[in-house]
C-alpha cells in the first residue's frame, strides 16, 4: 500500500495553538483513536511538541495564526502533506501578559488590540481556511465534512470587570462561531463553540510530559484537559441530526 | 450470587415518561450499557414498554407523575426493587391536546395548567425525589453521587407566538435545572438540560418496535432518539471536572 | 360634559398586584400623569389602597389574579366602570412564605405549586384577559392598542440555588412574556418583562404611606419603587418604531 | 457671566461617530435639552454636521476613532474646549463595504479586520478615555458620573450566516460593554448597550436636514432615530436605583 492510499484512509486533525493543556490532550486522543495529527503552534520548540510527536507521530507546523497568509499557508502545507482536515480545533487564548486585571482606565491599546488579533482574529482565519478546505473535499455519504471546534472561556458567558479586552476577543469569538455554524451546518460543517468556564490544569496521567510535573495539576476547581478533549471527540462524532453548537464545560464546585 | 448482591453491583437508571421516541432511546442504550433500567409511565400498556421489558428486561412502573404522592411513591419502590438510580432521565413534554397554536386571547386555561402540572412541576417532583435518592446513598469515591437529565425543547430558548402555554412549562423547567445544577452539582449531583429544538422522530433501527413502523422515522431535519440517547450517556459519563449543564440539540439543516 | 364622556378622554390603567412597593408607585405616578387607575388585589383592606383612592382617585377590586372566573370578571367590570385598559400591569411576585431558601430536598411540593399559580398563572391570566380587552377595543390612529407589563426578579435571569420553585414561577413568567411579545406586538400591543435585579426598597418620599414608615427604605443597594413605575410609563410611551421587550433594572452597586 | 461659567453649568455631551440618523438625532435632542454637544466623525464635510453647528451650536470635531492617540486628543479637547462630558454615546457601525453579505469562505481577512477595528475597538478607545475623563471629575452629589452608551445592532444578539465579521465586531462590543458596566457602575458610570434590532431610518420631521430628503424615511419595519435619541436620554436621566445596562431596540412588526 502507497503511502498516499494510507493517508486517505485516516482522519486528518488539525490542532491550532500548541500549549501542553487542551492541545495536546487533544492530541493525543485524536492520535491514539486513528487519526493523523497535525499541530500548529507560533513555535516550534516547546517540549510538549517534540513528545507529540515522539510518543504520537504527531506532525508539527510553525504559523501565526493571525497573519492570514500564513494561515493560508498553514492549510495548504497540511491539506498536501497529511491530508484535508475534518476535525480542526482553534484552541488559542491570546492573552497577552500585561492585559490581566487592568481596569479599563489603565488597559493598554496596544496590548489590547494584541489580544484581540490573537484571540478572534485568528480564530477567524482558521475558521475560514477549515471550511474552505472542507467544502473543497468530498462529503461522506451522509452529506457530512467534518468539524471547526472553538476552544473559548468564562469571558465568552459574562464580561468581568477589569478584563475589558478579554471579553471583546472572547465574545467575537462566540459571534464568529454562530455566525459559522448557521452558515456552515446545513453545509455539513458541524461548528461548537466550548467555553470552558474554569482553569485548566494539567493531565495527570501522561508519561510523555514529565517536564512539566512542576505545574499545577487538576484538582477539584480545574477542568481535566484530557476530559476536555473526550468532549471534543464526541462533538466530532456526533450524529448529524443532533449537533450541539455550544457547550459551557466547568468543574463541579465551580461558582456560576 | 444471591440477586441482592448482583443488585448492587449494576448501575440503576429511571425514565420518567414512557413514550416510544427518547425514553425507549435510553432504556435500550442504557440496558445495554449493563445497567438495570426502570421506566415509568402513566400507562402501562402502552406497546413498546411490553417490548422493552421482554427484550431488555426493563421494569416498568405506573406513575403520574405530576402527582407528589405517587412520585414519592415511585421513587420508594424503585429503589427497593431495583436499587437507587444514579441516572434520572425526566422526559416529559407535557402538553396537552388542544394547546397547540393557540393564540392567547384563544388558550384554554384549564389546559394551559394542565401543560405546566405536567411538564413542569413534575419536573420538579421529579427533580426532588431523585435529589433525595442519590444524597442519602453513598457517593462515589470521587465525590460524585449521580445524573438528573431533563429533556427540553425550543420553547425554553424561546417564547414563539401562540403557545404561551408551552413556552411557560418549558422555560419553567430550564428554571428549576438551573437552580438544582447550582445547588446540586457540588454535592455531587451533575444536573443537565436538554433542549431538543426540532422534532424527535422515531429510530430506525429496532427490531422490538415492528407496531410502530406507522409513524415518520428520522430525517434530516428530525433528531434521532437514538442520538438522544447516547448524548444523555456520554453526559452522564461526564468527569467532573468537566460537566456541561446545557446542551442545546439541533438537526444539521435546522434554522435558529 | 358627562361622566361617561369624561372617562373615554382619559387612558385607564389597571396595575394587577396591589402592595406597597410599585404597585402603589405606578398608580400615583399613572394618577398624575393623567391616567384613570385602577388597582386589582387579594385583599381590598391594606391601608396603602385606601390612601391611593383617597389621595388619586384609584379604584379598587378584589380579585385573586390566579383564578380563571376571577380575572374575567375582574376585566369585564373594570372595563365597563373604568374604561378599556390600555396599560396593564401584572405586579404579583407570589412568593408564599415557606419556600424561602428551602433546598430541593426540602422544598414543599404543594407551596411550590402554589408559588407558580400565583406567580406565573396569574400572568397568563392576567395577560389573556388583557389581550383580549385591548384586541376588542379600537387602536390608535398608529395602529397601537395598549401596553402589557410583567414585574419579574433576578430568578428569572439565573435560576439560583435552593429557591427552585421561584426559579420555575420566574422563568415560567419570562417565557410567557416573550411568547406573548411575539404574538401581540404586530397586532399593536407592547409587551415588556422587567426582571428588577434587586430588593425593592419603599419610595421615601410620598406623603400618603405614614404608616409604612416603619419598613426600609431605599438605599444604594434597593431599587427605588418610583423610579421603576417612570420606566414602565417610559415603556408605555415608547414609540412603535422602538419598541423594548425586556429591561433589568439593577442598582448601581449590585453584583451581577 | 463669563463663557468659562456658562459652560459649567451645561451638561457636556460627546457623540462619537457622525451620521445623519441615530448621532444627529442624539446631538438635536441633547441640545434642545439643555447640553453642550460635541460630535466626533472622521470627516467634517458631512452636510448634517453643517446643519447641527448652525442650528443648535453642536462642535464638530475630526477624529479617527480607531486611532489610540487621536481619540486620547478629541478627550483633551473636548474637555478644554466645552467640558467634561457627562454623556458618551459611541455610534460606529463600523462595517467597511466589501464585507455585507459574504460567506466566511469568500470573507477577505483585510476588511473583517477594519471592520474590528472600526466598530469594537474604536469602542474601546472611547469608553476607555470617557471613564477617564468621568472619574478625574468631581461627581454628583449622589456619587453619579454620567453615562456611557453604545449603540450596537442585531449582530450583536445573534451570529447570522454570512457576516461572522460583523458578528464579531458586534459580539466584542456587547463584550467590553458588559465588562465595563460591571467595573464602572459602582463608581458612578452608567454603561449601556443598546442592540437596534432593525434598520434605521432617516427621522422625517427635521427641517435641518432637506438635503436628505433622498433617503429611506421610517416606516413600519424601521427604527426611528429620534425615539432612539430619546430613550438614550431616559438612560442618561435614569436614577442609580435602577440602571439598565442593556436594551434591544426593535420595531413592533420586525421578527425576532
Amino acid at each position: 500500500m502507497a503511502p498516499s492510499d494510507r493517508r486517505e484512509r485516516r482522519e486528518v486533525a488539525l490542532i491550532v495553538g500548541g500549549g501542553p493543556g487542551i492541545s495536546a490532550s487533544c492530541a493525543r486522543l485524536f492520535a491514539t483513536n486513528g487519526m493523523a495529527v497535525a499541530i500548529a503552534a507560533r513555535s516550534l520548540d516547546k517540549p510538549v511538541l517534540h513528545d507529540l510527536e515522539r510518543a504520537h507521530g504527531v506532525r508539527r507546523f510553525g504559523c501565526d495564526a493571525s497573519d492570514p497568509v500564513a494561515v493560508e499557508q498553514l492549510f495548504s502545507t497540511v491539506v498536501r502533506d497529511v491530508g484535508t482536515p475534518t476535525l480542526v480545533v482553534h484552541n488559542i487564548d491570546g492573552r497577552v501578559p500585561g492585559i490581566f486585571g487592568k481596569r479599563i482606565v489603565d488597559a493598554d491599546p496596544d496590548l489590547a488590540f494584541e489580544t484581540i488579533r490573537n484571540a478572534a482574529f485568528s480564530a477567524f482565519l482558521v475558521g475560514r481556511q477549515a471550511a474552505r478546505a472542507m467544502l473543497e473535499s468530498e462529503p461522506k455519504d451522509d452529506g457530512v465534512r467534518g468539524s471547526i471546534i472553538f476552544t473559548n472561556a468564562s469571558a465568552a458567558l459574562k464580561g468581568f470587570p477589569a478584563s475589558g479586552a478579554f471579553a471583546m476577543a472572547c465574545h467575537a469569538k462566540s459571534g464568529l462561531a454562530q455566525s459559522m455554524a448557521r452558515e456552515l451546518m446545513p453545509q455539513g460543517i458541524h461548528v461548537a463553540n466550548v467555553p470552558i468556564d474554569a482553569a485548566v490544569g494539567l493531565a495527570q496521567d501522561d508519561g510523555t510530559r514529565a517536564h512539566r510535573r512542576a505545574g499545577p495539576t487538576v484538582d477539584d476547581n480545574m477542568a481535566d484537559p484530557d476530559r476536555i478533549a473526550e468532549i471534543y471527540l464526541q462533538l466530532h462524532r456526533q450524529h448529524r441530526s443532533t449537533w450541539a453548537f455550544e457547550i459551557v464545560l466547568r468543574p463541579w464546585v465551580e461558582r456560576w
